[in-house]
């Protein structure tokens, strides 16, 4: 089985390692749009251009099942990507919710997030597909914080202070009891002790990194998925592979040797 | 006369405003390529391809003049730009060095500016060649800082904190005296009051955004570039008109009316 696993950049990387961890013995190839990241403020028109010539290059390199990893694009960009590849596609939205479902016991759900993935309300529309009630959040100073490497520092220590604690001020507002936060984006599992240091013991943490990883390989276990001997894994951005090699490597928890650029136009 | 504006995104706004001021009587078109925003994290590569296409387009446009606002493209694609289109093209860096170079009696100049402006040296080298010595330093938090609207607020006074004691002592340990901060970034007028506030009182700070107008003004005073009598303002965008609207006003400090979607691809 190939699985291919796309993002705007490097945040996938965080559920590529959750693979690792799950399939070992798959195959991989992983697009990172690093030319044209970041996707969270982008409108939906753009976000799904974008996102599906990323898909239609990983199937051109051989991918037989797609995750899609980047939040921004699972939210805008789902249906447009299903309509065009001929292979199963997973969206990490989906995962998070389906996690949420089976942990949440008052059915009631927070979620932090970028602000184009909040303002698609694709987690609250996931959820309540699921009977959850949920209540979304953007957070747009996470990701570059995480990005600056201040990941235990006082400034992080601050902005999640206030991030949280509106967002269960909100959702209480909003009548609901959330005993669930999901992580709805992929830079955030780096911060997830810090956040679950943050919440009341009452509030689990999903990773959606987990939650794909577990799906796909459920998923996978139905069909002849795990078959291969011998595992490839295949990196491509459309900027500086340097930098992807550089920031990915904190990403992935592990060095990655080789990365190759890649000209998707634009 | 017809002045062309280019910006990655919003930013560049500070210097229109700035133009504004001083070349009333202009018409101006601009154009924030949001799509592909933010540059300060592309290659040199993407960053030129990206800004000679936008160039172009202005030309197209009818500009006559450009005035490159955005300070990654100046630092990494003014050549490129320059070899591409038939008009004059004054970029921002150069602007700012200007000033820091009629400004400063030390000769010892700090520049703040995002990290590929920083990695380009753009600002280095050009105060080396106005025979100053600089040092440069990313702020990576403070752009997403103005984006989120926490212009006045705790946390922004704290990463000021941070950055400007981390620039004023490497300045000291790389032998500078600085007496001239130079906000090598759009976003950073925004910031003004703040940052001069945490600067010793005989450290004075170069807005390019002043600084540009200015030297443009200078300029087109010495050409026919002031013979119009009414005034065109044009304004386009690769992404959500929406978006730039709203965003927009607020660092042009007045409303935009009318913003025009346009793809230049990718």
């Amino acid at each position: 089985m190939n699985i291919g696993v796309f993002d705007s950049g490097f945040g996938g990387l965080t559920v590529f390692r959750a693979l690792l961890d799950r399939i070992p013995n798959a195959n991989y190839v992983y697009m990172g749009d690093t030319a044209r990241l970041p996707y969270g403020a982008k409108s939906q028109a753009t976000v799904a251009r974008y996102a599906v010539s990323s898909a239609r290059f990983l199937v051109d390199q051989g991918a037989e099942y797609l995750v899609i990893a980047c939040n921004t694009a699972s939210a805008l960009a789902l249906d447009a990507i299903r309509d065009s590849v001929p292979v199963p596609v997973l969206g990490v939205i989906e995962t998070g919710a389906n996690a949420a479902k089976a942990s949440t016991k008052t059915g009631d759900v927070v979620v932090i997030a970028t602000a184009a993935t909040v303002e698609s309300h694709a987690y609250a529309a996931a959820c309540r597909e699921r009977g959850l009630r949920a209540h979304e959040k953007a957070c747009p100073l996470l990701v570059p914080l995480v990005e600056e490497g201040w990941v235990d520092h006082p400034v992080t220590e601050e902005v999640l202070q206030i991030y949280l604690s509106e967002l269960l001020e909100e959702a209480q507002q909003a009548g609901l009891s959330p005993d669930t936060l999901v992580l709805g984006c992929t830079h955030y599992p780096l911060l997830r002790a810090n956040i679950e240091r943050k919440l009341p013991q009452n509030i689990g943490v999903i990773d959606s990194a987990e939650a794909t990883a577990s799906q796909v390989a459920s998923a996978l276990a139905t069909s002849d998925g795990q078959a291969g001997q011998s595992s490839h894994r295949r990196f491509y951005a459309t900027d500086s592979v340097q930098k992807f090699r550089r920031l990915g490597t904190r990403f992935l928890g592990q060095p990655i040797d080789s990365v190759e650029l890649v000209d998707l136009g634009g």
